[in-house]
C-alpha cells in the first residue's frame, strides 16, 4: 500500500483513538460530535466518554495573551526569524509547541468569539487526509474523488435548500465573502453577459440592495467588481435586525427614480451580530415583481437547514437564485468550508470560463465535464470538501441536526439566564432565533444611572475593558461591538457543540468578576 | 498541557519519525527535503535514509484511474452517498483508504503533471498543526502567532525580491489567480481611488497588457473586476515565449490611439507552459515611461529567487509595483500558499478596508494595526503561512535554494536526454530557463513523414492517446497541450525534489513503450 495510504489511515486512527480515550469498546463512530469535549448523543455510550479537555488539563486557558511586541522580541527562545541554515528537529518541535501555546484555542468550549469554533475530530482527520493528498480541484485527472465528492455535497445541499433535482450548480469557495462575491458576479452576468468582454463601461449604472445588518462582504464585493460601494443601497431593518420589506420596495423605487438599474438583492439568513433572519418570502415577492436576482447569504444561518426544529426560519430560501452557506460556521466543519449554490445550471461555467488549453483540453480520455476548474474565478482551488463529506458520513444528516439544536439550546439557556440576572441587559428582548445572544453587562457603578448619553458613554467603555482583562486572564473569550446607535455590547455565539451550560454560567460569572469595579 | 498541544507535537513527531524511518541517530532535521523520497543534502547522513516510497511498496502507481461513472456506481463498497445516520468507524476508515486509493499521488516522484507536486513532510506537519489550530487570519486576537508569522514571511519575501526595508506590504491569498487579481485591483485603485465608491462607470475605458504566454488569470480577473476581457491587450512573444518589448510599446500606442487608457502591465517570470521569463528590466523601462503599474506574475518563477545560481533570471523584479509568488509551486510547500507582494505601503488597506465594527474595533486592548483582515477581499482567511514558516525553519533559505537547483538540474538532464534520443523533438531548442521542458514524442509511423499538415494532424493525436494509456496504467503522469500553432506536445515540469534521473529515464522509456504502435 502506498505511503500516503498508511499515513492517513494511521492518522485517522490515532486522531480517533486519541480523542475517544478509553471509550473504544463499542466501536461506534465515537468522534462524530467530538470537539474538545464529547457531547451527548455522539455515541451510544456517552457516559463512558471523558471530557477530553479535562483529561489533559482541567483548568486550561483559552489563550495565553501576549502583545505583538512581546512575541516579536522572542519569548523563552521562541523566535519568528527565518534562518539561512536548517534548525534541528528538537527546535522545530519547540517552534510548534510555542505556536500553539501563544495561539488561541478556538476549539475550547469557552471560546465564544467567532462564528466558527469547535474542533471536530473527524473534521480534523479529514483535513489531515486532504493535506496529505495535496492536490487541486481544477481537473478530474488530479482530483477524481474530491471532484465527485464536491458534486455529491453540492447536490445534497441544493436539495436541502429545496431546489429541484435538475436545477442548480455550485462551488466551494475560500470563505463566505468570496461566495457572496460570486453571487453578485453571476447576477451581473445573468442580466448583462456582455460585461465579461466589455466591462462595466458597457452597462447602465447598476444598483444592488442589502440590509444595514448584512455582512460587509456585499459592499466589499461591489468595490472589487467595479460596481462601487455607493451603488449598494443599504435598507433599513426593524429592531430585531430583519430587513423591512416596505423599506426595500421604497429603496428600489428611489434608485430607479435616480436613474439606477436595480439588479440584485441580498437577503441575510442569520446576520452576523444579531443572528436575524430576513423575511425571505416577502423579499422573494419583491425580487419577482422587479425581476431582480435574489441572493440569500446563509453563511451563518444555513446550518439551521439541517435541523427539523429550526429550518422553517429560512422559509422562502428555495426561491433564491443563489445561496451562500458556510458549513465551517454552524455545522462545525474546520475552516475553510463555504459553498455558493446557484439555481441556474451552466451560469457559473459561462460566466467564468476561459478555456485555458494547458488545463482543460477537450481531447482527454474521460468525460471532461468533470473538469470543473473553469467554473471558478480561481485556477487552483483548495480541497475543502473532504472534511465535510467525512463528517457527514460520521454524523449523518441527523447528527448535524442534533448539533445545531444543541447550539440553539445553549443560546436559549443564555437568554434565560440573562433575563434572570440583574447585572445584565439584553440588546433586544426577543428570544434568539439563531445562536446569537447580545447583551450588556451593567457594572455596579452604572446601575443607578438614568438612561442617557452619560450612561451610554460610560457603558460603551465597559465591554472593551472587560474584554481586555479577559484576554489577559485567558479564561474565556467573547466578542463585543457597537451597532448603529447602540453602544458596545457583548455578542455571544454558539457553534461548538462541546459547550455546556456550566460554560455559559462561567462566562456570566467571569464577566461579573472582571467588571465588578468598573 | 492543553489537548491541542499534545495533539500536534505528537503529530509532528510521528510524521517525522514515520518518514525518517531508521535514520534518527543524528537527530538532524531529517525531513526538510523529504517528499516520498529523501533527497541529497536533506540530512547529514543521506545514505542512511531509505527511499521511503520504496520502503512501503517498490512498484506503486501514481494513480489508479477510474472513470467518473465507475466511481459513482460504487467500487467494492466505496459509496459517495451522504447518509442520514452515522457510519461506523470501520466504514470511515475504509472511506478514507478508498479516497486515497482512487486519488492521484501528487507527491509521487513520477508525477510531472502540475506545477505543484511533491509532499514535504515538514510542510504536511505544518498543515496538520494549522488544521488543529483551526483559526482565521483576520484579527490578532484570534491569530496572534500566525499574523506575526505572515508579517515575517512577507518581509523576508519582499527583501528577497529586492525592495527596501521600509517598503511594501502583502498578503497570502487563495492561489495565484487571486494574487494576480489583487494586483489589478490595487493598480486600478492606485490610479483611480474613486472606483471603490463610484465603480467603473466613473472611469475612462482602461487597458491592460499581458503576453500571449501569460496565465489566463489576468484575463479572468479583468472579467471579474468589470474591466472586460476585450480591454486586456495580448502582446506577442518571441519563439521562446518571452514578451517582445517593442510589441508591448506598439500595443500601448495602439490602445492610446483607440482612446483607451493604459494602466497596467503584467510581466511573467516563469510562464506556465514554456517556463519563460519576460525581460523585466525592458518592461520596467516601458512602464516607467508611460506611468503604468508593473506587476510580475512570478507564481511559478518566484522560487528561483531562492537560488543564487538562478535568481538573475528575474533581474528587474525589484522594479515591479507588485509581485505574485506561490511557494506552493517551486518551493514545494503544500497547497495552498500564494503571496501577493505590494511595493506601496498602505495601499492594500486603503483599497479594501470597510472597517466592519464587529471585527475591527478601534478600542481593543492591543495594537490594532495587527488586525490585518481589512486589507483582504476576504473576511475569514485560511492560515496558509505556518507550513511555509516551518519549512523555512527546517531547510533554511539555503535548503530552498538547493531544492530549486535540484529541480532545474532535472530539467537540464531531461533536455539533454531529449536531444540525444531520436524518438523525441524539442518544442524549442534553447536550454530550459525554468524546470519546464516541452517536447513531442514522434511514433515510428510518423518519423519518415515530411513536415506539414498531415504530419501535424497525426502528431496532434499522439500525446492525448499516450496520456490516456498512461492514466490507465498509472505508472507516470505528465501533461500535454497545444499552444498557438504548435500541435499537442508534452510539458514536463519538476518541482518535487524527490524526483531522480532514473524517474526521468523511466518517463521517456514509458512514453516510447506506450506510443510505439501509434
Amino acid at each position: 500500500m502506498p505511503f500516503s495510504h498508511h499515513f492517513c489511515s494511521n492518522t485517522l486512527l490515532s486522531a480517533v483513538q486519541y480523542c475517544s480515550a478509553d471509550a473504544h469498546e463499542g466501536m461506534v463512530p465515537v468522534c462524530s460530535n467530538t470537539a474538545f469535549r464529547q457531547t451527548e448523543g455522539a455515541v451510544s455510550n456517552p457516559e463512558k466518554l471523558k471530557n477530553l479537555y479535562e483529561l489533559v488539563e482541567p483548568a486550561f486557558k483559552v489563550l495565553d495573551f501576549h502583545h505583538p511586541h512581546q512575541l516579536k522580541e522572542g519569548l523563552e527562545g521562541f523566535s519568528l526569524d527565518l534562518p539561512d541554515q536548517p534548525e534541528t528537529l528538537e527546535q522545530l518541535l519547540v517552534d510548534c509547541r510555542d505556536t500553539l501555546k501563544y495561539g488561541v484555542s478556538t476549539g475550547h468550549p469557552r471560546f465564544f468569539n467567532q462564528l466558527s469554533s469547535g474542533l471536530d475530530v473527524i473534521g480534523v482527520a479529514g483535513e489531515w487526509l486532504t493535506s496529505t493528498a495535496n492536490t487541486n480541484m481544477f481537473t478530474y485527472e488530479v482530483s477524481p474523488v474530491f471532484l465527485l465528492i464536491e458534486e455529491v455535497l453540492l447536490k445534497k445541499m441544493r436539495s436541502i435548500v429545496g431546489w429541484a433535482d435538475d436545477e442548480g450548480d455550485g462551488l466551494f469557495c475560500p470563505g463566505g465573502t468570496i461566495s457572496n462575491l460570486y453571487s453578485i458576479l453571476l447576477a451581473r452576468y445573468h442580466f448583462y453577459p456582455e460585461v465579461k468582454t466589455r466591462g462595466m463601461g458597457a452597462l447602465p449604472r447598476l444598483a444592488m440592495f442589502t440590509s444595514e445588518h448584512s455582512h460587509y462582504s456585499v459592499k466589499k464585493s461591489a468595490a472589487v467588481l467595479g460596481i462601487g460601494t455607493e451603488n449598494v443601497v443599504v435598507v433599513k431593518c426593524d429592531e430585531r435586525g430583519k430587513i423591512i420589506p416596505a423599506a426595500l420596495e421604497t429603496s428600489i423605487a428611489t434608485a430607479k427614480e435616480k436613474g439606477l438599474v436595480p439588479f440584485y438583492v441580498n437577503a441575510t439568513a442569520g446576520t452576523t451580530v444579531y443572528g436575524a433572519f430576513d423575511p425571505l418570502n416577502a423579499i422573494a415577492d419583491i425580487c419577482h415583481s422587479h425581476t431582480l436576482w435574489m441572493h440569500v447569504d446563509a453563511a451563518w444561518g444555513g446550518g439551521l437547514l439541517m435541523s427539523d426544529r429550526h429550518r422553517m426560519k429560512l422559509q422562502g430560501i428555495e426561491r433564491a437564485c443563489s445561496v451562500t452557506w458556510n458549513p465551517h460556521k454552524m455545522m462545525g466543519v474546520p475552516l475553510q468550508c463555504s459553498a455558493i449554490l446557484v439555481k441556474k445550471r451552466g451560469l457559473l461555467q459561462e460566466c467564468n470560463k476561459l478555456g485555458a488549453q494547458y488545463l482543460f483540453q477537450m481531447d482527454k480520455p474521460y468525460d471532461v465535464s468533470y473538469d470543473t476548474g473553469d467554473k471558478s474565478i480561481q485556477c487552483g482551488r483548495h480541497v475543502d470538501v473532504f472534511k465535510l463529506w467525512l463528517m457527514w458520513k460520521a454524523k449523518g444528516s441527523d447528527g448535524f441536526g442534533s448539533q445545531v439544536n444543541k447550539c440553539l439550546e445553549n443560546a436559549e439557556y443564555l437568554y434565560d439566564q440573562l433575563q434572570k440576572r440583574t447585572e445584565f441587559e439584553l440588546v433586544f428582548k426577543n428570544k434568539p432565533e439563531h445562536s446569537n445572544v447580545c447583551f450588556w453587562y451593567i457594572p455596579p457603578s452604572l446601575r443607578s444611572l438614568p438612561p442617557g448619553s452619560d450612561r451610554d458613554r460610560r457603558l460603551h467603555q465597559v465591554a472593551p475593558r472587560i474584554k481586555g482583562r479577559m484576554m489577559e486572564k485567558g479564561s474565556v473569550l467573547i466578542g463585543y461591538q457597537p451597532l448603529g446607535t447602540k453602544v458596545n455590547f457583548f455578542r455571544c455565539v454558539f457553534s461548538n457543540p462541546a459547550t455546556q451550560q456550566e460554560d455559559i454560567d462561567f462566562l456570566l460569572d467571569e464577566i461579573c468578576k472582571l467588571g465588578a469595579d468598573l
